[in-house]
């Protein structure tokens, strides 16, 4: 891991987790970030962070993580900026406790991502929902202890969002019907047992078709007129998520309603070019974990495939294929008109990347952009 | 095997693959049938059964079927009732043939599903359709010869005709939409290579979503007057069809319109019970492959599962879980309400049984029964 | 569930595991004994079963038990046979326990099975080693409580000693290597989380060797002349274990030396004839569970396979295949001989049928046939 | 792809099929090779390679490649090196043909590894044995067209032998019993049925007992006195193959016997040491695909895993663990003692990376390194 005067320090909440894990990966040799603090349970707490640890990932622990001693939840941290990935259970106050003390908590945590004014964040989507930040003053500071919670969105929500942001913003949306087919490290470990999912699916996931069904519409909102709360986008959202035996990778079928006020002239064309065209901060500003092209439009029939482009991208790049417009019940006449307002496609992403660790770390690099880290 | 002077002597045509393993295992101890004759392509023909035929069942080859000698194909035959597994890509023009020659054909394949003349039956759902039989004189006969063919849909068609079969009689539909999650057998052998599925999700599945989108509407279609032809149900139909790394079981995400013309009210337990109480002739008549519920709606959350359900009622009875009604656009206001129009459920099938070999199976009984075979 | 007077009620300890599952679909129409007790932690205890148990079979709950309520461990019984599926970290006190208050434990578990004067049986190979159970009195017994602990091998073990015990009684062994591919329904639920084992090979299991190179030699082993003990069989054992993404069904790569003194000449003709030979007291006496045959060969190349023959005979046949002599140091010299003390074999056996729940429902019926249950 | 004029140009035969794709992952941007010509069968050629080719890598195909014309097989090329990743069906005679053209064919290919005179590298064990390439005058060439064939082994014995060549050469090896779990990737596309492989393991792969029986022994043999032959190396060597459902890796379980002439005290640690210091000339001359460390121990009692673990260095390094002296005989008498004769451990290795592509290039690059390639 590289290090100069210049790198700015950071601690992982939840280090011992998967996506602590992925977090640990994505952050080594970051650019701005060196890792200085690594933080678990009690029960990690004390041990040199490989033996706390059961590592999953494909490549070894880098050498000054593995014999860096974690520190105990809720111990005093000297990084400003601090990476969540804790589970659910503890991480509410966690991130509370921490922001309070100064810190700027960069969350995966779906514990704050509803709350009025915290900011809900896909860097290419609403960087200026960081905004949001100066209104948090009054919740989790002294005076002098200028701490913040910024979260990213569940994995499932930053592939459906990047998938329809760019048809949002260019055709409207009445609404949108999910069906997700989510990979299983999306539980964490030990996460779902064997015995549950090979040979199998699983028609239900606690929590997450709530989490689609609300985050996206927070993220495509807009601001109040005052910055101080987000209206969320006014389209339908309804979501049935599986799991399916794939390691990584969450698979969504998304049906789109258009705008009833949108012209009636939608193309398949035009669709493709919103989404292939799409860009933003990250992009522009070449933030280090930022997809050159952050969603792509696959024309080959059976693509895209979890194990085949995940990784795209650094693991940041949304990839969609099979757009079609849906059949309407005036095909059964004579003459078959397909509606130009229904279209259905299939999107995929990197869960534990874009859509868990490398989200965060996104959003960090955003905030560091943005001069909001110090 | 038993066998008594009143047992159908039956062929098999494509007895050395999939579906017609499956047929062999659903007709061995069968009270009305005996497979007398298998049939197979060139390569296989003039061997022994066991020698032919990659059996991959996890039941050992029926000791008389074992060593029955392999006929080819177009080979004259002594059965009546020829059931067909056969793979499209030769089902048109043999079917044909038999059906020609005197035979009554029951036929798994896609090739003479969608012909005028062709009864697509679910014995559950249209078993009047087969009086269409009476139409196929001119086609295929004959005038001595009064052979026929009789069809029954494909795997996922049959799930999801089944699971809106009770809610197209009792609320009208008006569109539908559905997320197939589709096991490797359907493939059949060698079919889906292991490098293309194992750790991931495959968006497309050759033709299957053409056939879920017209079969199921003839399949709910009414006779015309002179009972010469199906008038498609006049529902609208999308489909995105994928595999997934299951062995067997069909999983289907469905959302329902109902008509605009039914009440506003339809509760989730009006639809259960439309579910819950769906019956037909095979259960009236108890026939031998009959399942004693054939729609079954699970309360667990979690359910119903392939690996878990799939072989409920003999792998016959399709399993349905997940109701619940569509979040609308209006939630965004203050008192959110659902809409009673939009619902959404997950269905689940064995395709190889009651999607495919069971189905021929339950055809051929409902011919019996209708003293049709003979 | 069938019942009548001369129904023999037991209990199941650790009834909502998996191996008090499978004990409950095994016993279910069993005509010899009746479930009328369920046993399970604090947790689960006061509930009703249905509530109680993550069923993860493809059968459903037999109506009657999933509204039986369970009994907190260490409960008072009536049943006098009670089967323990308890999970070794509680059933060492309780079997004792519950042997001591009068009740013929017949255990699963591995925490008695290499105690002296505790008989470890598989009832085709050492039904006589029941006789040990006589000398238990001193150590579980009240005067009037005549209690006992009957045990069966750790899954793996049963397929290897079935295996192996034609063999050694035929030609002696000297020494024995295994290496197996175990499935994942041997660590029960939760079990192996999925993150760890699909798309992989865990090279470990803990305890399972030691078990594996153990066991096997009580269960060959002979009673000592007083009756009080049992001499192991004198052959070495080696084992490495490791778990592979097969949910039922361990596989078993074992290669074996026959004993210096055995003749020079052993074929594999006179092996294949000693495992498909093979037969015990279960056959003899028709037990309802006992296989028919209770090891068979395959000559095919690519058999037995866990998923196409884990089911045979009721899964509890062991299957072996790829019967080979093994290459020896002399085929560099230019006349090749092979040795005929060395051979290799690949077997296979139903984990949780034949190597668990199975194991303890036949052990019952042998101690049943001995009249040594009442 | 980089390209600079001293760059050598190189042809890939079998181009489209799995060992061609990874042949075209691994010489992407590599410092010595360019590759310009892409050959394949009749039915490919004439067609640019992304239309040709059912491409299975993570990463997307290189563009300049994407768009490059595919030969047909046969036909003249200009390249001298000529990687094959020919399929045995058809990689006899043709390399025979392009040996005899002149070209320098580096194969994967099973036909002629065991031909005399053809060299069979692992460049860490047997790089001297190169020189046997001066010996195939006669066999391949026209008195102005130098070609030969060189060739690396198969898969699993890639991995055996840079386990075993380190012990080997220290202590003496009398017999080697391996039990290999072997991945699907080695079949190639389509290779393995989903049918097949999913919730399975399948004990026999076709001729792979044979490959590793024989080439070990070929790669640890000695050039013979004229340096026109291999001396196989004089220990026995035994093999179950079987096939698991692991999509990257073969694992192996080996059994050693040490020499008989080998001191009586082997220890682990001096076994261990072997492994960890072993090193040879791509390490040394820093070869671009080499190691860093060839053979890694594993102190962890699980690992290494495939999926964890054969990524490690590049691909390229073998993993080991699980070490421990086989029980023997004697444990059953009062003091138990372990043989240091016998040994066994577990062993890993990319079978697509070390054990075919990168084998080939590894090849590549120590002909380079001696300037055999011009």
């Amino acid at each position: 891991m590289r290090y100069n005067k210049d790198m700015i320090s950071v601690a992982i909440l939840g280090a011992t987790g998967m996506v602590g894990q992925k977090l640990i990966q994505l952050l080594t040799d970051h650019p701005y970030f060196t890792i200085t603090e690594l933080v678990a349970s009690k029960k990690s707490s004390g041990r040199a962070y490989k033996d706390a640890c059961t590592w999953l990932q494909n490549t070894p622990i880098p050498s000054d993580i593995a014999t860096m001693t974690v520190k105990e939840l809720y111990s005093p941290l000297k990084s400003i900026p601090v990476f969540s990935g804790l589970d659910s259970s503890v991480a509410g106050d966690a991130e509370t406790h921490y922001a309070s003390m100064g810190h700027t908590v960069i969350s995966n945590a779906k514990n704050h991502r509803m709350d009025t004014g915290v900011p809900l964040i896909i860097p290419e989507i609403n960087p200026h929902h960081a905004d949001l930040i100066a209104t948090q003053d009054f919740l989790y500071q002294d005076a002098n202890k200028k701490g913040c919670i910024i979260t990213n969105p569940n994995c499932a929500t930053i592939v459906a969002s990047l998938a329809l942001a760019p048809l949002y913003a260019r055709f409207g949306l009445e609404s949108v019907y999910i069906t997700s087919m989510q990979a299983i490290s999306g539980a964490g470990y030990p996460g779902v047992s064997s015995m549950e999912i090979i040979d199998n699916v699983i028609p239900y996931i606690a929590d997450e078709e709530e989490k689609l069904e609300s985050e996206a519409k927070k993220i495509l909102g807009s601001l109040s007129k005052n910055n101080t709360d987000i209206i969320p986008a006014p389209f339908a959202m309804h979501a049935l998520c599986t799991r399916v035996p794939v390691i990584d990778g969450h698979s969504l079928h998304i049906i789109v309603e258009f705008s009833s006020d949108s012209s009636n002239t939608i193309s398949e064309e035009a669709i493709i070019d919103a989404w292939n065209t799409f860009t933003g901060t990250p992009q522009v500003q070449a933030l280090p974990l930022a997809p050159t092209q952050p969603v792509l439009y696959f024309s080959q029939k059976n693509r895209p495939q979890p194990r085949l482009d995940r990784d795209r991208d650094k693991g940041m790049g949304i990839c969609i294929g099979r757009l079609k417009p849906c059949r309407r019940k005036t095909e059964v006449l004579p003459k078959p008109s397909h509606s130009t307002k229904h279209y259905s496609f299939f999107a995929l992403g990197h869960n534990t990347i874009r859509g868990a660790a490398g989200a965060a770390v996104l959003n960090a690099e955003l905030l560091h952009h943005k001069r909001l880290l110090t």
